[in-house]
């Protein structure tokens, strides 16, 4: 867990003194004062995070972490598990929906086989990082041992630094895994101690009957693990998934490198939440892209303090709504760099000034 | 009148026989149904538009059109009249917001001067397109003449049209123009027939006090010019401005051609009502980019039953919250047309399909 420790130890809190600088910028560029909302509130965010006050985005990175779950089984799911890696080799032929809303705002998206239950052809553009054919039946026990929590997450750690190399001025989470909405309901409620019934939804879009029977497999999955809500490694381990832990990962080490991050849906959430778990002063590092149909995330984002920039009623994954909120992140901080100041176009300023 | 009456008559209704067949096809998209929620509505929302099932997103135009009120002089608005010409220089530099998040959408800029106040120089990205120099002052009587009123919107159906010759797939709204939310705001409450108090914001940045005066203001132009609420041009001519008439000949010429329109923030709504007052066949080629922290533009959306996509507490107009929104109906046509199917890349559909 050195590597692990050694992340987590480099994150710092984010320093609100360039805040002030950073709105009187904004205050005097050649626009009515806060008129552009919350892209102002981004922009500076980006700052802060940053330390940069001149940011600039050329590299946006999605992380799209695969794993598939043993709890699959257990028609918690309208898609069968192969899906899992039908739809990593989808990615890798950039057919899916996150390639083209990737490919729309201009981001690189990094696929990574956390854990699927599959051998993976190669490709050039898949990162083949599996932990494990899939985790465990959570009904059962825990979802992988401790040793595999801490390589989920110092996987995650090591595909984002690498990435690191090649440049990330904006990262996003996304992910892939049949089931998995499952282990994130899970997670959710022993994190935010909501009733699994708050926090539970339909996933891929499951009827009435199943999403009541995934609630019953939740309850006894819970029952069946004790994950302590005070130990995010004892909650992944238990009742997580590899991607999930992948992503615990790219999250904390983008923190503890300032580099902001744009979570994507309900999984991702999840993610964050073990990520802040485990780290608190990662939150501020965070974005939250959108708000999902999904039950339960805005439950998440609450809990996190996070305000979604996105209410598009998607509940996809994969890093969809993330790109999506890059775009917006990256228009922010264009706003801040690119507009003309009153002075320098001649604009005369309000009366009152 | 002709051209206006000819361009009227040829709004058609939307045949929606094109959206079964649409969702039939995004429904074989390697996703769960309907897991891009808006952004599935709003692709079958082009293609029923356009009548054309493989839609493509080439040309993106936001028209900014420019105008000046003699309502400014009443201290309505943060303000001095003098930053209308300012801000269009500012556009033409390219150093306003809406330049900056053009650019970052990859749209073009079409700057209209359809009556700002001063003598502007001539710049070939410039449409001179002069009204008159400014409207008069609505307290005491009519902004225009029903003559200029005409002028404004048959102006602005020319140079949609001009423009469509160059290309425009999608088209946006967008304005400037010191004073012109008081104009915006009558037109709203005269429309919609709700208090004034109701769609009576605070534009660029005014007081409460100030507020109170505006409010004041706005119920004694209602009362000088009494216009009836039935008749739009009637409304356009009393209370109105050259931009807000050019952006209804927009949106008219618009639809009349089949090209789905992006309307920005609350004056390009009263644009938006005016135009939907005299056909309201137009209202169905429109798409709301936002929501507007502008007390009224909600009164707006609700009138003309259009749902935002974008609630990022934008106030600054331009069309900076079209060329955000336009952004998400290009990425919605693109799912439908780049997004590979369950079939094409062979991946399994639901368990019980």
């Amino acid at each position: 867990m050195q590597r692990w420790h050694q992340t987590i130890g480099r994150i710092e809190s984010i320093d609100f003194s360039l805040a002030a600088r950073t709105q009187d910028r904004l205050d005097h560029l050649t626009k009515p004062q806060g008129s552009l909302g919350r892209l102002e509130e981004l922009a500076k965010q980006i700052v802060e995070i940053t330390k940069n006050d001149a940011p600039q985005i050329r590299n946006k990175v999605i992380f799209t972490m695969a794993g598939d779950h043993g709890i699959a089984k257990e028609g918690v799911s309208a898609f069968p598990p192969e899906v899992t890696t039908q739809m990593v080799y989808n990615f890798l032929q950039r057919g899916a929906g996150i390639n083209v809303l990737a490919e729309h705002v201009g981001a690189r998206v990094v696929v990574v086989d956390m854990g699927v239950a599959a051998d993976l052809h190669p490709h050039p553009e898949l990162l083949a990082r599996k932990i494990g054919y899939g985790t465990r039946n959570i009904l059962y026990g825990p979802a992988m041992t401790r040793d595999e929590a801490i390589r989920s997450v110092e996987t995650g750690m090591e595909v984002f630094e690498a990435e690191l190399q090649r440049g990330v001025d904006l990262a996003g989470t996304g992910e892939m895994g049949i089931g998995n909405t499952t282990p994130s309901s899970a997670i959710a409620a022993v994190i935010t101690g909501r009733a699994i019934e708050d926090v539970t939804g339909k996933g891929t879009g499951i009827d009435d009957k199943t999403l009541a029977h995934k609630i019953d497999v939740i309850k006894r999955i819970i029952a069946a693990n004790q994950p302590n809500p005070e130990d995010a490694l004892d909650v992944l381990q238990k009742i997580g998934g590899y991607e999930i832990g992948g992503l615990v990962g790219v999250i904390l080490a983008a923190a503890s490198k300032r580099v902001p991050v744009v979570i994507d849906g309900f999984i991702s959430g999840a993610a964050a939440l073990l990520a802040c778990r485990w780290e608190p002063k990662a939150k501020d590092y965070l974005i939250a892209a959108h708000c999902s149909v999904e039950r339960g995330h805005k439950i998440i984002l609450d809990y996190l303090g996070l305000e979604p920039l996105l209410h598009l009623d998607l509940r996809l994954g994969e890093g969809t709504g993330a790109a999506l909120g890059m775009s917006l992140v990256e228009a922010a901080v264009k706003i801040l760099m690119q507009m003309a100041t009153f002075q320098s176009a001649s604009v005369s300023e309000r009366m009152d000034r």
